[in-house]
């Protein structure tokens, strides 16, 4: 049984590495602001963040431990775990919603002409209100909030062995619902109540929640993968795919699963097989030292000759606290794999005018090659009852 | 039975309000770049929100409809209830992930020193990253981006009647899963499997989703409110608390229930009764003219003769397309209360050290006063079987 939450020098070991960093681009601190970054460094993990009303803050400075700056209702949260530095304000407040003993602490640790860093690239934003953010910047001074020069997501992409344990539990049990599915589903119900009874299940295999369920079914392939479910019933011959987020201890699985109710018909499974030949290919490329776009590259070429790309925009993408992290399987993106790694490898196809169809495995990268944390799927497109 | 999605003229009415007072404050074009505010105009729902990798972008012009500036994998949804004019890039795409298309619309639909309002204040945050923020910045040369002026603020903080008849539901599938509770969660389960049950009976009762669950148990009260879920037992005398934001078609409910582990206390008894004294209290001065600081007063008065507060921050909010919108219910927020305001009653009191407990009801404010949407909770605090 995996355990739930990190020692402290999980923590430390994580926050001295962000301190080499911060080091190395010359800041003084870095500010974090979203739920993931500042649980990375706090273990601080709460479905609260669902609330939109509050700021949280915490503070890594150059040396010693994070600061916690967070409404008073967060603190017994807080110091649960590691962190021995909070401060907090009662929020809600009008006047001031922890602008000011934000900057106070700021200027505590920062010097005067100092740098403080927040992330500011690609899939990041800063969770607080802009009127906020200016104000912070003028109370600093000639203290200047720059770019984290993308620290988090360099230390984030690369996962601890406990990390990849909790993300390992999450598919186990998105492995179990998937499982049961062709025993719990079957032609006739509406796509809602699929969506349900999936749901259900995940949490009777031990999910904590369902952060993300998408899914689809149409003849032979479908037209879309995020439109919400309607109550159109599943019928002979229709594809369903069923793609699931759910959440185990704070840490993300993000596969899906196809499958063809009754028969299907050859071109279907023929597009199946070639989705499974595109991730195997990727699975087998997937070394330390391949990059990104080798992944992409493998997977375009076995479902298009190389001709590919799809409206979806990449073939996978870094899993973790969040269901989809840095970096993206795309031609562009030229990350170096590196063991611990967390990747899904997500191919899809629109092998038809509007049959489309999508296929996702979840792998670790370790040193001499990839490893499953989702069980691979069938070879063969499994089938519900008619 | 309540019909999903909503007819067009109930987009178009929204699309007016804002124009309106767009007009007033000098604003050519709104910028949307979070999911309620792009879905409050547009109706474009999905799950897919919780990749933080793409940007989305809406515009609201000052006159016309909506453009939507999205990532190509949104186009068919988008374009599923009325929006016509969608503009798409393939996303993520490292050297423009859509801040160059955006520009290039809002240089189309505002004048040379035209201002761009987005959302920019409490409870309000930017969904992109702050290095396109200010690329999209230098790419409009004098057009300025400025607040929004509370516009969106506004306009959400009242429902329309399909709005109120979406949470209302919401809340009925709640109130059917708590009243269910006491036949499925009994003295010996652990909190965590507590928490899978009481998720399973909210699908079961026909939520889409649980978005938010959080609750504790404690001896004859709870010592905090945001925290996971742990192993631990329900052991006889313990006060437990389950709180719900479970959506049905993009609409939230929120409001919890305590429940006693066996008879409670006297104390606890008596701490339950002043609990519901105090949204009691609050439900009486919920009319139109009243303000928000008054439903505080009335509650915190109810609990501890006027001298209270928490650290929780306040005693209720607004309710909507988010688990939490403003108001708040705090003696600094003097938002006058109009029909058609959806908002929660949440007492809470630390009636001995490490003793606390909460209660919340969701209302909507009509005419001649406040109406339940969830429906009350039991004087008596209901047990669960020892």
């Amino acid at each position: 049984m995996t355990e739930r939450g990190f020692p402290a020098e999980e923590f430390r070991a994580r926050v001295a590495r962000a301190q080499q960093r911060m080091a190395t681009a010359d800041l003084e601190a870095l500010l974090l602001t979203t739920e993931p970054d500042v649980r990375y460094f706090t273990g601080f993990l709460t479905r609260f963040w669902e609330s939109p009303t509050r700021p949280w803050f915490l503070l890594v400075p150059a040396r010693g431990d994070p600061i916690a700056v967070i409404p008073s209702i967060g603190a017994d949260l807080m110091g649960a775990a590691w962190i021995e530095d909070i401060r907090t304000w009662v929020s809600p407040n009008y006047a001031d919603d922890g602008v000011g003993l934000l900057a106070d602490t700021l200027r505590e640790i920062v010097s005067t002409s100092g740098r403080i860093g927040t992330p500011s690239g690609a899939e990041t934003h800063l969770r607080m209100p802009l009127e906020s953010w200016e104000r912070l910047s003028r109370a600093l001074g000639e203290r200047k909030l720059v770019t984290d020069a993308d620290i988090l997501k360099r230390l984030r992409m690369t996962k601890s062995e406990r990390e990849i344990a909790k993300i390992r539990q999450a598919c186990e049990i998105a492995n179990r619902a998937f499982a049961r599915t062709p025993d719990i589903i079957r032609a006739g119900e509406p796509l809602d109540r699929v969506f349900r009874t999936f749901q259900i299940a995940c949490l009777q295999e031990g999910a904590d929640w369902i952060a993300y369920l998408s899914g689809a079914a149409g003849p032979g392939g479908y037209g879309d993968v995020i439109s919400p479910a309607t109550s159109k019933p599943l019928s002979p011959g229709d594809v369903l795919m069923l793609d699931t987020g759910l959440v185990w201890d704070g840490y993300f699985c993000d596969f899906d699963r196809n499958f063809s109710v009754g028969a299907p018909d050859p071109k279907t499974e023929d597009a199946y097989k070639r989705l499974l030949e595109a991730s195997d290919a990727a699975f087998e490329r997937a070394k330390p030292g391949a990059t990104t776009a080798d992944l992409f590259e493998a997977m375009n070429q076995a479902l298009s000759g190389g001709g590919g790309g799809s409206a979806v925009g990449r073939f996978g993408h870094g899993l973790g606290m969040q269901l989809t992290e840095p970096p993206s399987l795309i031609a562009e993106d030229r990350q170096v794999l590196e063991p611990g790694m967390v990747l899904t490898l997500e191919p899809g196809h629109e092998f038809e005018p509007g049959r489309l169809m999508v296929h996702e495995e979840n792998i670790v990268i370790r040193e001499h090659g990839a490893e499953y944390l989702s069980e691979p799927a069938p070879r063969r497109l499994p089938r519900l009852s008619t």
